[in-house]
């Protein structure tokens, strides 16, 4: 089953995810993408009052995010997705520490056909990342284009 | 050398980095953080009326810039951050495949001190990723936490 455009209406919601976050992931993100201390090392990561303790790259906990929402998609119907355009505000709003599990909650906010391309639309989506104590961790909207399920094209499920 | 929150003012701007876009890196991200058919396999990709060819995970090229910030602040002065609040506005202007070469531009276009915390203020930069045609790939404004220079309580360089 393929999810359309059309599929996505505004108030759609959608929980997934349970990804346990592992020590040696989080300082292999570090090492590659953010090498700043207090995500590298306890001890300069307990001096920083933000975090107090090793704490994950927000970075990271972006394509956390990004990877739950494509396993969701690989098990919950395959999304006619063309890219994504862009994220309209993202906010990291506690620290995400080794040991905690991570959840997703979205919300479609906004939904419009292509003014230009007939064969896509806009779905803008509200998503709030959840750890274990339900304590909202990072929350972003989200700009993505899908094909429409009328579109003129539509090569199987690119 | 320590850069304080009062050694970016507004109007402060950097250029750095010279990141070459490997095609074993592409497929290493996706397949960790955005296994999507267009970030990992060729024919996909080449379906996909966006990309064309394979293209990098837009979480990989902003996970670049980190890194390319990162890199920056290791040999021109280490920067007092504190960590990352957010982004207001991040956009992927146009793909980004294996063999590109990206580098950053940075713009202060506010900082203003904490009120609640004296010991600390809030940068918000404009930073636009470059391809090595010139060509703006990704777009964001990123809201930093950094220590001032007259704070009450100096670590460091945690």
């Amino acid at each position: 089953m393929t999810i359309w455009f059309e599929d996505m209406p505004v108030g759609r919601v959608e929980r997934y995810g349970a990804k346990h976050v592992e020590r040696a992931e989080v300082l292999d993100f570090a090492r590659q993408f953010d090498p700043q201390p207090f995500h590298l090392d306890d001890e300069a990561a307990a001096a920083n009052p933000l975090f107090g303790r090793l704490a994950a790259s927000g970075w990271h906990t972006a394509a956390m995010a990004m990877r739950m929402t494509a396993d969701h998609w690989a098990t919950n119907g395959a999304r006619a997705v063309l890219g994504g355009a862009g994220i309209e505000d993202l906010a990291w709003l506690k620290p995400v520490y080794p040991g905690d599990t991570l959840r997703c909650e979205l919300e479609v906010i906004d939904a419009r056909p292509s003014r230009s391309k007939p064969d896509r639309g806009i779905v803008k989506a509200r998503m709030t990342v959840f750890n274990q104590h339900d304590e909202p961790v990072m929350r972003q909207t989200s700009v993505v284009m899908m094909r429409r399920r009328l579109g003129i094209d539509h090569p199987s499920d690119a």
